[in-house]
């Protein structure tokens, strides 16, 4: 799982300067305990240690630091599925594989993925249309790995995209009810819920 | 479908009297617009066309109108899937009628459903402990059918409570993505999920 779950680990590394990334970090936590409407820009400037001026160099509203965390979010779960697609294996291997670390990453970044779900309808116009195409993305890429299977004959799916929008749902909604003190840990979701997708696409003992 | 989808046409239509009721909705409304946190009590007040000193006369705190909300809204969503569980017919047929019924729900009452599923966090205590007693008869009544289809025969499912698991996150889901203008109706869902879970319990074709 090393190389599948390295993506998700550190979901912010790559904002600079490090005051940015803190500015992050302090605006998910504060986004999932009150909500995005409830939070102001003092309320994260303080979680970060910083002033409100100081935000104010790096982001000029709460709505960009929004679309930052929904853009590095969704760009992130993209990349976990295009590298899924793109790994060797049958349709069915390939499958299991993009249900795991989807369902990983929904596990372990439960609280980002939430913000990043639940508060789509508080971004800007624009910045609402870019993370929808993010979206159109990831479905277009779950869609694929179901149809090689349908087109190779390992799969039976009466509807795809129907079947495309569920399995997405089941992984994304892992964000919602996971508890990293419950007992199944985020590789024992992503096992049982490959063997479901797997079933659902009539795919399941045909690796 | 007329009365499988009954109860969730009219979910607060017990509330007395038509004040208390009025609350309520406007509740509803505030907090899947802006969340809990930002709501206020004179937010509610104001959209249900009353003065706060009227609302203090129905609910003492925000957290009481949250509360009943999550309480009529479990108690439907229970009481639907008990009906299913106790209709005629093979596992199969009632775990599809169950799956059909708790989607529409889902679907229909989409911005109940969402604030009852999103804001559990802001109960109070008791309250908080309150629903989730109503949460795990969800879970039950959701496993005996898939239960009875193991020992029937009928189903195939290495993992009873983790498939059950599944089966409700997929269902509950619906509510976050559903779009009552997008081309899937709430009984189109409901069809499409009552074969995909047939599927993932193995029981496919075997009414």
């Amino acid at each position: 799982m090393g190389t599948e779950t390295q993506p998700s680990e550190q979901p912010w590394a790559d904002i600079a300067p490090d005051a940015a990334r803190r500015l992050v970090t302090a605006a998910v936590e504060a986004f999932a305990e009150r909500g995005y409407h409830a939070t102001t820009t003092r309320d994260i400037a303080g979680r970060a240690g910083m002033s409100p001026a100081a935000l104010y160099i790096h982001y000029k509203t709460k709505e960009e630091l929004l679309y930052k965390i929904s853009s590095v979010g969704h760009r992130l779960s993209l990349r976990i599925l295009q590298e899924a697609a793109a790994s060797d294996g049958s349709p069915a291997e390939r499958l299991a594989t993009a249900v795991r670390s989807f369902v990983s990453w929904h596990a372990e970044r439960h609280t980002t993925a939430r913000v990043v779900q639940y508060e789509l309808g508080a971004l800007g116009e624009e910045h609402y249309a870019e993370i929808v195409g993010l979206r159109r993305e990831v479905d277009t890429v779950m869609r694929s790995i179901i149809q090689d299977g349908v087109d190779a004959g390992d799969f039976d799916v009466p509807d795809v995209p129907g079947t495309t929008l569920a399995a997405l749902s089941l992984c994304i909604d892992v964000a919602r009810w996971f508890n990293p003190e419950g007992r199944r840990g985020p590789e024992d979701v992503g096992e049982l819920y490959a063997d479901l997708v797997l079933r659902m696409v009539g795919g399941a003992g045909k690796p």
